[in-house]
């Protein structure tokens, strides 16, 4: 089963792609795609969505794991991390892969065992399943890897997709 | 110019084609997209996407149009009108074609002269501007014209793209 992890955003979108073989997780990809905000915003979601498409097709996804906020600061950033869902739906719509969605308290239960770890365990904890020395540098891939893991662990029990 | 006004939404979205040759504003479409909640949501998104390339397509559109709102009363729904932007602004990016966005009372200032004009007087300015019996049934329908129409009205101000 492979999975790509998603964290959403337009600005900073996190891609992690892990694949469970038998018992163990391999680490096969992780990158944050950028965006600026003088770039025109049909450009800015079509290179999420390019990135996105291309690395699932590459890694042979078949499941897609988004971590959702409920709660945003402003309305205007929960309607632009809309836009990086759009994309995200769209590339599994066009790939027949399922979305799951996880909230920040799932990933951090299903990786450190409580729903208030921080960024730190969370990290510790990423590379340790994933055998890697140190996690990704940047937060956004490390957090699309533990949304990706956290998929894993749930999914023999049927979580419901998006 | 052929514009493409779009009422974003995710259950409901409007669309609207208008075309404007020397000074007469010609009607071309307009439809309502209807998704349902329990649909999968790459599938909702799809069908938005795929009626909106068809249409802009179809008509030969050289500029979308969306409303705007700046404020939700809920951050869900700012998320899930995003979701629908997405979609908007992957068929612009396919097409090469700019996003406008208005807010509501730039819409009414348009259509009607004032930005706190009734749903009913900007209706009845999009059948007289479309010479129309009467606006489409569907709100989202007319709404989207109005905001086709408003572009039109901004157009040679040059306005800046999304």
């Amino acid at each position: 089963m492979t999975v790509l992890g998603v964290d959403p955003g337009i600005t900073h979108l996190g891609l992690g792609v892990v694949r469970e073989e038998g018992k163990t997780f391999h680490f096969l990809h992780a990158e944050v795609v950028k965006t600026r905000a003088d770039e025109p915003a049909p450009a800015r979601v079509g290179r999420l969505y390019e990135r996105l498409e291309e690395t699932a097709r590459r890694y042979g996804v078949e499941a897609i794991a988004v971590e959702e906020q409920f709660f945003y600061r402003q309305n205007e950033l929960a309607f632009k991390v809309g836009w990086a869902m759009g994309a995200v739906f769209l590339v599994a719509h066009g790939l027949g892969v399922p979305v799951f969605g996880y909230g920040p308290m799932q990933v951090k239960r299903a990786l450190v065992g409580h729903g208030h770890a921080d960024k730190e365990s969370v990290a510790r904890m990423v590379a340790r399943f994933l055998s890697l020395k140190e996690a990704p540098r940047e937060d956004h891939a490390t957090d699309a890897l533990a949304i990706a893991l956290t998929h894993l662990f749930h999914a023999r029990l049927g979580p419901k997709p998006l």
